[in-house]
C-alpha cells in the first residue's frame, strides 16, 4: 500500500494535483498495488470525482457541524467523496482528545482513519484508539530522503509489534524518506503494510516515473 | 455591505451552501447592497464558479508553498476564484505575527482580508496592519441574537473612530448578533461601512426571507 | 489515594496555597491515606520546602533547557522538589507526542507523571506509554460536583480494566466531580487507584473539614 | 534600559538565575542603566525578594483567578514581586485578544508590559494596544550573534517612528543579535529606548564581563 502525501506543495496543487492523482490510478492500475493520495481541501472535491483510487483529506477538525469558522469534518469529507483523512500529521499536531475523536468519527461514518506518529511509544498509544492505519514517521527524517525503512530499521519493526499487540487489526505505515522501491520493499520485510511519503514523489523531477519505480514498475 | 460567515453549519454546506450562495447573489442584485460570503474550503470552489458575488474563505494559513500538510494558503484561494478571507475570527483566533502575515500575502495578490477582532482595542491594532477590512465582533455577543449595534453602540462607535484614525481606508464592519434590517442601519448609522453575521441568516427558518428583511427589501 | 489540583484558584494560591499543603499533609498523618498537591508553579518552590507530603506541577512543557522562554521543563521542576507533573490537564491539553516525552522525561529523572484523559479509550492510550498515573476525567463532570464514580460509574471501570490491560503497572484516579467520602470509596470499588479531585476540596466553604470528610476522619 | 531575557537556559536558571540577577544588580549600580531581568517562573518568587532590580517573567496567562490548570495570571506574578512581564514572546506567541488582555490587565496591576514583535508593522499594532514596551525582534536573527541594529537599521528606526506615532509614550526596545557595547549603542542611535537580549549574556563564557562590556563598563 502506498500512500502519497500532496502537502502544501506547488507541485501537488490544482492542476498539478489532479495530474499527480491521474498518475497515481494509472500506476495503482497497471501494478496491482493499493495507492491512495492525501490532497488539499480545496483540490478534494475535484479529484475524489474524477479518480478511482481512494481520495483522503490531510486533516479533520474535531468538531460536529456548528459554530467552527474555517473547520472542515469529517461528514464535510464523506459528502464530498473522501475515503478518509490523514490525522495528527507532524506539521499538524492535535491533542489525544481530538484524535480520539476524529478517529471515532472516521469509523462511525465508515470511513478510515490514518494517524501519525513519531515513535514506538506513541505508536503502541494511538493503535489502542483502533484506527485503520498508524504512520509511523520519525520527525528528524520527514523530508530528509533518508529512508526510516533503512536508517531506522528496529523502529518500523518495533512499531510494528507492538501496534499489533494492542489492535491487531491496525496496518501499520512507515513514512518518512522513503524515495525508491528498495525503500519501500524493505518497509514490507519489516512488517509495514505500506508506506506514507511526499516528497519522494511529489518533488521528483519526473513524478510519474519515481512512483512506477517506487511501485517496481522499471 | 453584507458578509455571511457560512461557518460550519450543516444549512451553509454543501448544497446548502450553494443555494444559499444563490439567494445572496439574488437578493445583492435587487437590493443593490453589496453582498459577500464567506464558505468552507469545499463548498469554496463550486460556489466562486457559480455565483457572481464575492466569495470568501473562513480563515486562511500563514505559510507559503511548501510542507505545510493540512494548510491552506492565500495563492490556494486565489487560484480558485476566492475574493479573500476572513482572518483571525473568535473560532480560529490566530498570532499577532499569522494576521500581520496573512493581510499582507493577502494584499499583495490583490485580494481582501477581512480581520475578526472582539473589541476596540484590538481594532486599533488590527487597523495598523492595514487590512481592507476589520470586523469587530464581542464574542460575548456572537450568536446571541443581541445586536452589537443596539446592546453596545459604542464598541461600533469607538472602533470606527479608532480604527479610521489609525488607517483611515480601513472599512469596520460589525459583527455579533446582528439578525434584521433594524440592527443593519443602526450598525451604518454608528459609522460601520457593514455588517458581518452568521446564524442570523444561516439559521433562519427562512434563509431567504431573513436575507430580504436585513437588506431591506420586505 | 488523594490528589489536590489547585488549579489557578484564588483559594488555593500563595499563602493560601501553603496553609491548604499544610491541611492535605496533616490529614495524610491521620488518615494514613497518601494526600499529594498540584500547585502553582510560583508556589512550588516554597510548598516543596515546608511540606512532607508530594508536590506535583501542574504542568511541564516537552523541552529540554534551552530557547524555550517561558517554559518549564522537568529537570526544572525537578531541582525545586517537585515529585512530579500532572500532564495533559482538559484545561491544559498537549499533543500526544509532547505528553510522550513529558512522561519519558520524568520517568528518566525518577519523577512521576500523572496524565489526564477524557475516556476510555484515551486512557488506554495514554497506558501504552506507561505513565505512573492516568487519571480519567469525563471533561463534561469537572467542577460539576456529580462525581464520576457515582454519575458514570462504567467510564471508572472500565478504565481501570483497559488501562491495566495494556500496562499492568499504571496506576489509575478517577476525578470530575468528587467531593465526598462516599465518592471516594465508590472509585476505589470500582477498582481505581485514587481520585484527582480540585473544586471539591479547593472551593469548600471550610478545606480542612472538606479534605478531612473525604478522606473518611468525620 | 537593558533587558535581559534567561529563556529556559540551564545557564541562567536556579543558582545560576541568582547569580545572574545579581550580577545584572552590580553592573545596573555602577554604570547607573536600567537593567532588569525576565526569569523563569521558579526562580521568580527568589529573586525577586534578592535583588533590587525589576523582575520579570518571560510569560503570562490570559486568564483570571479560576479553573485554568497550569496558568500563571498577572496577579500572581504581582503577589510575589514582579514587575511585569514579557508577552508574545517568538517563542512563546499569543492570540492577539490574549495580548490585549494582558497589557490591559497589567496595566490596571500597575505593572509593566513588553510586548515583543517580529517587524515594523506588528510593533504599530501592538503600539495601539499601549503597552510600556514593545521590543522588536525579527525572528531570523534571534539568537544569531548578528545584531538587528548593524544588520537592519532601518526595522529599528522604522519601528521607533511607526510606535511613536500610534501611541507617543510607548517605549521601543530592539532585540535579535544583540550582544556587546556597539549595538547597545547604535540601538539608542536609532531611536530604540534599550536592548532586550538573551543569549548574548547568558550564554557568554563570562556573564559578568560580557555584561559589563554591553552596558560601557569596560
Amino acid at each position: 500500500m502506498i500512500f502519497i502525501n500532496f502537502k502544501a506543495y506547488r507541485e501537488a496543487f490544482g492542476r498539478n494535483a489532479l495530474e499527480l492523482a491521474k498518475i497515481a490510478e494509472n500506476v495503482a492500475d497497471r501494478s496491482g498495488i493499493y495507492i491512495a493520495v492525501a490532497v488539499n481541501y480545496l483540490d478534494l472535491p475535484l479529484i475524489a470525482r474524477n479518480v478511482s483510487i481512494d481520495v483522503f483529506a490531510q486533516h479533520v477538525d474535531a468538531v460536529e457541524f456548528g459554530s467552527f469558522t474555517g473547520s472542515v469534518n469529517a461528514e464535510m469529507l464523506k459528502e464530498y467523496g473522501a475515503r478518509g483523512s490523514l490525522i495528527n500529521h507532524s506539521e499538524r499536531r492535535l491533542t489525544l482528545a481530538d484524535i480520539d475523536f476524529c478517529v471515532n468519527k472516521l469509523r462511525a461514518l465508515g470511513m478510515n482513519s490514518i494517524v501519525c506518529t513519531n515513535n514506538v511509544s506513541t505508536t503502541s498509544a494511538v493503535s489502542a484508539l483502533k484506527p485503520d492505519f498508524v504512520a509511523v514517521e520519525p520527525p528528524e527524517l520527514i523530508g530528509s530522503g533518508i529512508a526510516v525503512s533503512k536508517a531506522k530499521p528496529e523502529i518500523v519493526e518495533n512499531a510494528v509489534v507492538s501496534a499489533k499487540r494492542i489492535c491487531k487489526d491496525v496496518k501499520v505505515l512507515c513514512g518518512a524518506g522513503i524515495t525508491n522501491h528498495e525503500d519501500y520493499v524493505r518497509a514490507l520485510d519489516l512488517g509495514a503494510d505500506g508506506v506514507l511519503l511526499a516528497s519522494g514523489i511529489v518533488k521528483a523531477k519526473d513524478q510519474k516515473k519515481a512512483l512506477e519505480e517506487l511501485a517496481g514498475l522499471l
